[in-house]
């Protein structure tokens, strides 16, 4: 195999090995009070977005989830419960502990439903930000069935025809099995870009094109991300929902289909939704999840879906390419490749990174000893 | 009430009752040999289109259905039956018959479902384009639950980073019900650009904008609506998925989605799906379907969900507007309010549509009796 990485390593950087790093994750969250088998799952879902290649949501987060954890904001001992349990449908009250956890046990919960009814749909309330969506749809893929997770953020978005911030960056991730890995896997956000990239080409000083933020004066901004992100985090700019500020192209599309997942995560799970969902250090952030699984074999053998979906695959792969086009790509495929080649040579970390960890170890009375590949 | 028209009426045109219009519809259906119940929903989906302001949906489809049943693709005698009923999950193999009756029949069986088990998901095989997708969502929200419907249709799209036309513009609809109408409804289709609009631009002599559509050289194309629309229908150009042709502005969430939308109404469903889906007038096209109903009063009361929803409208409404935004709107409205006056004031039809309807209605032995208003 040829090393992959969809997202190329920003120098100066190390590379540790995955295990060490989710062993030194998980033993942050145990210092904080966590228990193991929670700790273990935050641990995984940030090492795992790592793997993929998707660095935004991985270790580089660990500091936010400690402010969490210290602020008081994210519950170490939460009593997580069904407050609806019946037949195909639940509402699991994550009582305000982690994210990943809530999510976790709500998508094992579905897969529960889905295997007597066909179809389990759980959502979540009173939980906070829970990492990659993809992670949790894939646990259904580990049952052989289809996993779609849904999310909401805090308000990062402008809705279309206005120029706040209202819609949180709002995800929607769909997994579904093949024959042999890598599973079908689509995992995006609503917005056209990340707020994760805006922040990253601000500290490296890249441009930003236009169609990714609109300022609160109604124009389209572009350029300098610094200066960028700097009016965004005043409150002076928002993110474009995909298909950007117009109807022309399509912005009411994403802007009403992340208005469609608030709807669910929001305001049928009984969470906050829009501009009340609070970031991860404020008490009663209330982030909602909803999660579905789907039971493959209740609507064909799995053999045959297998053989199905994989026609579909090896069609899309043997479309005629743009000229720019090296490889027509599967949503999930360069994610794991990515995902191999890091198990084989390492997660690269950039040196800030590094000593942030390092930082967090000391303040929280660990060792940092993840192993250098 | 002042009047309100989404879509402005392109003249010459005349306006016609709508139940006027449907009862045509109706008899034109019956006329052909299709049952007399089956095509009352025919027609109330292709005339509730028009009311929307979704011409493109409307009667000036009726001649694509009326061909599709006399080149014999269109069964107007199928044996609908569910090869899968089992608990939360069912699938209806449509036997080839009119799209509209085989998702209605889905939704409500959906919907029985739902009331049992909170939640149902009937997927369609073997069936035909079914005009509106938001027309089956609504019948969920009649029911006062949440509705979401899926289709694929004919290959229309490029994939990300392909030049050729794979997905069809495979539509997405999602409605739940308010306290007092509209209901919200998001109805949208996963390319940038809907083929009707082409069309219509190419008749009207309108320019094309960058960003809709992508020849087979890779090049975006804009401007001459009539040669685009040429090279479209030969096979020379694809229609861009939302996001657009690179990754950039996120062409890679908007086919993903697409890719989404036809592994359940194309693979997992038993139909057809990428390009072996086929147009209305030839056999065994088999288009398929998804049909999902949601019992919301099995999350909350429904009365505590309208509150929540209708503070968040409330909220989106008061959102700080762009400069040239007059007013800020939610998914459903526009279509709700030009209903309401294109009830009161008539359905706008072209000349050339009333031409064709009376072509129509000769050829099946009717009369074209729509009343002018």
């Amino acid at each position: 195999m040829e090393f992959f990485e969809k997202e190329e390593p920003i120098s100066p950087f190390i590379r540790v090995s995955a295990n060490s790093l989710k062993r030194f994750a998980c033993e942050v969250f145990k210092a904080l009070g966590v228990r193991e088998e929670d700790a273990s799952v935050a641990a995984d879902v940030m090492v795992t977005a790592d793997l993929m290649g998707i660095s935004s949501h991985g270790v580089q987060r660990l500091g936010r989830y400690v402010g969490g954890i210290e602020s008081g904001a994210i519950n170490v001992n939460p009593e997580m419960r069904f407050v609806v349990d019946s037949y195909a449908v639940g509402v699991l009250d994550a009582d305000n502990g982690l994210g990943q956890v809530a999510a976790y046990k709500a998508m094992m919960k579905a897969v529960e439903k889905a295997r007597q009814f066909g179809i389990g749909i759980v959502l979540v309330r009173r939980s906070h930000h829970f990492g990659i969506a993809g992670y949790y749809a894939l646990k259904a893929v580990e049952n052989s069935m289809i996993g779609v997770t849904m999310t909401n953020t805090t308000p990062l978005v402008a809705y279309i025809g206005s120029v706040e911030k209202y819609l949180g960056t709002n995800a929607i991730a769909f997994a579904a099995p093949r024959k042999q890995p890598p599973p079908l896997l689509f995992d995006g956000a609503l917005s056209v870009a990340p707020i994760g990239r805006l922040e990253l080409y601000s500290k490296t000083g890249r441009e930003i094109p236009a169609g990714w933020v609109i300022g609160i004066d109604g124009e389209v901004m572009r350029g300098d991300a610094k200066k960028i992100y700097d009016a965004f985090t005043k409150g002076l700019a928002a993110l474009l929902p995909l298909g950007g500020h117009t109807e022309e192209l399509g912005g009411h599309k994403g802007s009403g289909l992340a208005l469609v997942i608030d709807v669910f995560c929001g305001v049928l799970s009984g969470a906050s939704w829009g501009y009340h969902v609070k970031y991860t250090t404020v008490k009663n952030a209330n982030v909602g999840h909803t999660l579905i699984a789907i039971d493959i074999a209740k609507f064909m053998k799995l053999e045959e879906f297998y053989e199905r979906l994989e026609q579909m695959v090896s069609e899309i792969k043997a479309l005629r390419k743009a000229p720019w086009t090296k490889n027509i790509w599967i949503p999930g495929e360069r994610s794991w490749l990515t995902m191999q080649t890091r198990l084989r040579i390492g997660i690269p970390l950039h040196l800030s990174i590094v000593e942030e960890l390092k930082s967090i170890a000391k303040r929280v009375g660990v060792k940092f000893d993840a192993e250098t590949l």
